[in-house]
Order: C-alpha cells, then sequence, then structure tokens
C-alpha cells in the first residue's frame, strides 16, 4: 500500500511540473523553446567600450554578450571571470574600474566609455564609466570590461 | 618596373595592415583571443520581457541576448528571425511591436514592457515599448520580443 501511495504522490508531482510548464511556455506562445526560460532568475548583459566620453552618441569600438545561468558563456572573452566578479560586486560595478595598485597611467584626456547594460539576476543594470584614456582601462581591476 | 611597384604597393598595405592589426590588439592585451574583434561594427543586443510598465525597477521575467554577426546567435529563441527584423528596420522598432492585423486583445491593464538594449551596427540601441497586456505581445508583428 505504501508503494502505490508514493506511486501516486509521484505522479501528482509529475502531473504539477508538467502544468508549470504549460504554464511557464505561455510566455513564448509562438517561439520555439528556448533556454531562456528557467528557473533561475534571468541574467544577460552587453558589455561595451565606445571611443570618447558618450557611450549615447559614439561610436562603439567593441560590445560583447554575456550570460551567466545556467553556466557562464557568451561573446565575452572570459566568461567565468566575468561572472565571478559580478557575483562578488552585485549591480554596484565601480570596484571593478578601480585601477590596479601599482600601475601608472599617464594623463592625456583620450577619454574611452565601458558599459554593461541588460539583465543582472532579474533586475536591469545599467553601469557606465568614463576613462580618461585608454591605459585607465587596461589598468583597471575587472575582467568584465575587458572585451 | 610597374610589377616592382605594385609588390611594394602591396607589400606597404600588409604592413598597414599588420599595423592596425596589433592596435586593434591593443584593446584586449591581457585577454583571451576573442570572437568580438572582427571586421564587422559590433552588434550585440539584450532582449527582455518585464512585469509592469516600468521596465527599469520591474522583475524581469525573461531576458535573452543576440547577436548578429558574423552570424546570428545568442540564447534568443530564433537568432535569424530576430536579426533579420534588426536589419529590415535598423534601429527604429516601433513596427515590431505593432500588432499584427486581424488580431483582436482584450483591453484590460496588465502592462508588460520590452526592451532591447546594447549595440546595434556600432552605435547603442535603446528601445523600450509598454503593452497594455500580454495579448498585446503576443499579438505583435515582431520576432524580436519572442523571448
Amino acid at each position: 500500500m505504501r508503494s502505490i501511495t508514493r506511486n501516486l504522490g509521484l505522479a501528482t508531482g509529475a502531473m504539477a511540473l508538467a502544468a508549470l510548464t504549460a504554464l511557464a511556455g505561455t510566455g513564448a506562445a509562438d517561439a520555439a523553446p528556448t533556454g531562456t526560460q528557467t528557473l533561475y532568475a534571468p541574467s544577460a548583459l552587453v558589455v561595451s567600450v565606445t571611443a570618447g566620453p558618450d557611450a549615447a552618441h559614439g561610436t562603439v569600438l567593441r560590445a560583447a554578450t554575456l550570460v551567466c545561468a545556467p553556466r557562464p558563456g557568451g561573446t565575452h572573452p572570459d566568461p567565468a571571470a566575468a561572472c565571478a566578479e559580478l557575483k562578488a560586486n552585485g549591480p554596484a560595478l565601480d570596484p571593478l574600474t578601480a585601477p590596479r595598485p601599482n600601475i601608472r597611467c599617464t594623463r592625456e584626456w583620450n577619454p574611452v566609455t565601458v558599459t554593461a547594460d541588460g539583465v543582472w539576476q532579474g533586475r536591469r543594470l545599467s553601469y557606465t564609466y568614463t576613462f580618461a584614456n585608454p591605459c585607465g582601462l587596461h589598468a583597471s581591476t575587472g575582467m568584465l570590461f575587458g572585451v
């Protein structure tokens, strides 16, 4: 008798799971099955480097995508390191643009602007930082903006 | 003599290309070789669907990355169709959120907001549109926001 109850319990669980999957599926009824519908809060970012001090209107030199769940991926050159930095710093990314110790840069004004835009753990993320010149970017702590 | 001149011209061109490549390489001196440094203008986007009328502070339900060059890719369920729509509409994406003809939706206020953020052909793109309810999203013309 106990085993029958267990089997019924399992069957009910399976039905609940099927119903849940069907509900989740209604979000994109016309679309092909997608890897974006998971139990993880969505995280999908675009990291870019723009010439000049104005990310909104400047020419974007480089851009890469970054996904951190269920596993690090995207066109970012080092998704694992970039995702680790995001996990450690949450949405406050200023520590990643801070200079590494013992590195000196020239001080000319030849600005480059880095951005991180998109979604981090279910919330919108929009980060912008302008370095005085490319040396500042190369001398920064984080791997995230090294696209 | 003419062929020598031509060869010299070619050699100079090759040297210039090598120098250009070296310059481009300095952008990520510490990083592994990356697919982001190509001759294509960078295009990398995050497409998201958020509950409510406020993309900046709402809970993001779904998010996907989209890359269109050198070939369509990312976690978007249909990168090829989404890239074709982007190519046809450029940065002005309103036609993609317009309703398909002959589809009627109820009119209750249960808003969902779609966004496309990142870089499109070397320029920043930031698009937001709020549908009155999920039916409006399902009944829209484009595949881009069907994540």
